[in-house]
């Protein structure tokens, strides 16, 4: 069992609707171990795909994607979920994210400087659920005629559909965790083995 | 001259009211050799200081953070601008920040269990203008009864009364590179020796 399951078993703590909060870690605390396991884990991963790129979208995807980035020695860009003052929209590559919790759409956006039909991108994300974010991100990077090298999850829930859609697109996804259940009555989380 | 000011002479862009924009290594596409200065600079000033964590706000500064963070091999903690849903107001430590360039007054907030009387805080940020997310971060760090270990800055408008007014306060501030001057109608950056 790896460092994060580890933690993930001990401080994980379970909302209802099988809202599982790891803050004390890995999306508000984070802790430096779970990184450098990360870390290792992508680059071993992922390390024969030539990447020139890691792409993420802010905030909690920033930490472990610059982690990566470092690792690969290749630039790390993070999608804004808020177009900023100097950016015109026509100069960025824009796409729509549904969130399921917020019932709500949102526009992520990269601008088109950093991303070229050389690139080839390592996608990051802390959580993959439903894979709205991750295929908003994969869309930004078809928009740029770039090549996605891979998808690099830090947790994933496989009960939810996100894998299936972006393994559909044939992405190849690399997930550190995979949760195969959690049960807000028990407050009990089954691991998946495999990645 | 460091790598970071290098970049910032080459790719700095200058818009009206001494606004600059180093999104292309810095604030939304990082450069992993920038991160290793960052790294390696405020490690080897602060590394003394007995720091327990790091503390910035999201999201640019949480990429220096984590890569601190990681170099001092100790927890990083990012303040959030909205409260998650999960987090009660009674359990988190907030400060209001004012933003000169929008005009607003935001809110950004900790949770009280990152933080205790223990801690000797080092906070991070990527730029220090007026100070008013520094002084923020200063004044959650001081709400948890910790120590502020330091504020490390990656680049600082010397010309504005950020560091001013950290200093005051009797805090040490570390900026990797310091900026005298912006001259938008000509376009140039004037920089200040020392940090």
């Amino acid at each position: 069992m790896g460092y994060l399951q580890q933690r993930i078993e001990e401080e994980g703590v379970i909302y209802p609707g099988n809202v599982l909060k790891i803050d004390s870690f890995l999306n508000h605390q984070i802790d430096p171990k779970v990184m450098k396991e990360i870390e290792r884990e992508f680059y071993d991963y992922f390390k024969n795909r030539k990447v020139t790129k890691v792409l993420t979208v802010e905030a909690s995807g920033i930490a472990p994607a610059i982690m990566v980035a470092a690792r690969f020695d290749v630039p790390m860009l993070f999608a804004k979920k808020a177009r900023p003052a100097t950016l015109n929209r026509e100069d960025a590559y824009t796409a729509e994210v549904f969130s399921y919790t917020k019932q709500t759409v949102s526009e992520v956006m990269v601008p088109k400087a950093y991303l070229s039909p050389k690139d080839s991108v390592l996608i990051i994300d802390d959580f993959l659920a439903n894979g709205e974010a991750a295929m908003g991100l994969v869309n930004i990077v078809e928009q740029a005629r770039a090549e996605v090298a891979g998808v690099g999850i830090c947790v994933e829930k496989s009960f939810q559909p996100g894998r299936a859609r972006l393994e559909e697109e044939g992405l190849d996804v690399y997930s550190i965790v995979r949760i195969a259940g959690i049960d807000s009555n028990r407050q009990r989380i089954t691991f998946k083995d495999g990645h």
